[in-house]
């Protein structure tokens, strides 16, 4: 299996820490996307969706997409559980995976992508070209305050976002939150529950991967 | 269980076909979305999300996403099998069910919540308001047309979007492709690939669901 990731960037992060959760040592490629790398012929060959990360199997098939890699790779290596231990655990933390993905960090996604000088003409991900809009930026930005009063109501309720243990689902809001951050708009002093969540997982070290 | 639905709907739609499939008759309430019932006390103590599809289990337990809830279905009844038969199978069917959702589906509803004149102010599903931006559902237009292509390539070389298997990723795009007709964007004539494959999906029994 061959990942490719980049350091940077938050999606690919996401399974960077799945992994170390579960310790696995991924055999890992570095694209700059910076330097547009996902747009070169030889990345192109692997993903044409010109996005990380990528997970390429030994018989050269290619896995896109977070949570169908982090799927795979909890086939692969079962424990610790990351998806759920039961029907009922693994419906709510897929329904949490997507909740964070969709509400909170595609929200700092469009707030980024529709602002920043650097990626004029490059509001979406991919190999096509979208113009930005800023309305989607400002949007995504109010987004993101309500996901976070989201999670503090939930995390009242619940040690972690799918239940009493620690699952992909907080992987995507833990980078969720660090992206939010970057954005400056951090975790709300009053959202007590949301702050004792975060401290809890970006102190497990697999949080620096 | 209790299946909360809206037989107009696109997403619970996607739950209705994957039932049908399995033959599956789930206990079914249906909430008005055009008289506004998902906003009520009543469904907002079921969903305090104000969305459809929601399943209830017995225990008084909510799934929301259609992902989580086709995931728990296929555990209850797990043949026919539409989340894919082996890990790879299973990696492959998230990932185009992902991508169906992400760049078809999701491309749909901001063409329409982002236009019609009935949905003013309430450019997002849920319960909280957002304006109409009119670039987006422009973009939405846009973004389907490119999705469309991206099919007609993956249904040159495969049966089905995941493979040589029908899956929840067929259903998907299945309903995304009848959301677009509604938004007057059909297939094109010139996808031979995907018309071909629109006729064999939409054929099948469980279409009508």
């Amino acid at each position: 299996m061959k990942f490719y990731d980049c350091k940077t960037a938050p999606s690919p992060r996401r399974v960077r820490i799945f992994a170390a959760e579960k310790g696995m040592q991924l055999d890992t490629v570095q694209i700059d996307l910076g330097a547009g790398e996902q747009f070169g012929d030889d990345y192109r060959a692997i993903n044409p969706e010109c996005v990380v990360p990528a997970l390429q199997l030994d018989d050269g098939t290619v896995i896109t997409e977070v949570f169908a890699i982090c799927q795979y790779l909890e086939e692969q290596q079962p424990e610790p559980v990351l998806l759920g231990g039961t029907p009922q655990q693994r419906a709510f933390v897929t329904m949490w995976n997507i909740k964070a993905e969709q509400q909170g960090l595609w929200a700092c996604a469009e707030a980024l992508r529709n602002s920043v000088p650097g990626l004029k003409g490059r509001a979406m991900p991919g190999p096509d070209d979208f113009e930005q809009i800023p309305e989607l930026a400002a949007r995504g930005r109010a987004r993101i305050a309500v996901f976070q009063a989201k999670l503090e109501q939930r995390l009242a309720d619940s040690e972690f976002l799918a239940g009493s243990f620690y699952s992909i689902a907080d992987i995507t809001a833990l980078v969720t939150m660090d992206f939010a951050t970057r954005l400056k708009i951090p975790i709300p002093d009053d959202c007590v529950n949301l702050q004792r969540w975060y401290e809890a997982v970006s102190g497990r070290p697999s949080a620096s991967a």
